[in-house]
């Protein structure tokens, strides 16, 4: 599991007063950084070897603006090419939403999956839901 | 079916170059919006009569900055208080995007869900998934 | 005078009822779009010719969610290598916000600012605030 | 001053490669956090007190995805029911965006300016520009 404490910005609330939906999908990317720099461990946008294929989020409570939130982030689903990484929001002991991210490994050059290596198979073992 | 034009704001972008993923979320909620409707009519947020359950996006092809996009929005599920909103994000005759949205009919007083009401189903009757 | 007609997104609310303050920055740089255009006329980001060195926005009235609002551009300021935009939002006829975006012509590759060219100058005298 | 430290999220970037401009604004009054608990100490947005005037961003240097910002926040200006906020953006060690907010102590009931309390501008004078 990796985690991330944040405080939420005053503009990812909406209208009814609480986060807005779409800022969990923002929270979740944002806390698979460390996924990111399995595959590209400079973080250079040039040579990028994820694609999202889908994503999934649930939302079980309302999040507050003015408390911190963590994001839970874990492995879900280790396949040849593609993973889920699996997600969870929480707030003051709560957990407010969860979802999953379907990635894909992709060489963008040859337009094609690519096998996730040993190396990094290994990583995301550690990180698995237990 | 509903549909809506829209044109990506160059924010929209991410460092890949193309529309975050976290946007088109954005798009699809925005284009609920005679959703929002048929049960705020006068989108009064302290009367408002919706949650959101879950989410589903899938990405089927990179959207560009500077081409407009259609949000094609549907109803493919009337349940007694429950619904499901489908919709695709189209670009340049390319459905680059589509997704779900579970939706609820809740009573904020009662804290509870509620029928969804005759004159309502009629409404999403005529925007159904053919 | 540019215009550009949008719907505000709900995830442009916040929880103080309207739009939030920074989501009219993002639609002031939407419709900087046929400027970035006069710059990079296929709008390909390896070939930008553009940094943002200041934006000033003042707010008049609240924007409400629901109407649709019109952007208006114009160009302020047109100086050797530098410019300034100035623009408007419009909802039901009452001028909400307006501000102003200093841009300057760039050459990256020399790292220096470079003279908007005679083409451009004539372009940008046609949008001028008369 | 205040500071707060903060990663900036994937989706902060644009297609040029970096932290998007209008960003900066949402992390200005993510960090101004303390200063609506002065007026609004249960934060609570039916019992709102500022309205925000005008904002000012200046940008130094292109900010980064991948590496942790420090925002930091003074009272640049204390008037009688009005105040400046002046804020930076830190990143390696660089000061790469600067801005001012005018604020407003403001009486929604009345719809008038109010008088900024005694108590308050204590604060103000504790995390003034020096």
């Amino acid at each position: 599991m990796f985690t991330e404490k944040l405080m939420p910005r005053f503009s990812d609330t909406d209208a009814l007063g609480h986060i807005n939906n779409t800022v969990i999908a923002q929270w979740f990317e944002g806390s698979r950084y460390p996924i990111f720099k399995w595959f590209t461990p400079d973080l250079n946008v040039n040579n990028w070897k994820l694609i999202l294929a889908k994503t999934v989020v649930e939302f079980h409570a309302e999040l507050q603006y003015g408390e911190s939130v963590e994001i839970r982030t874990y492995i879900s689903r280790i396949g040849n090419s593609s993973f889920d990484v699996y997600q969870e929001v929480w707030q003051k002991d709560q957990k407010c939403a969860s979802g999953t991210a379907v990635m894909v490994h992709f060489d963008h050059a040859a337009k094609k999956s690519k096998k996730i290596t040993e190396f990094i198979v290994k990583q995301m073992e550690l990180h698995a839901v237990n």
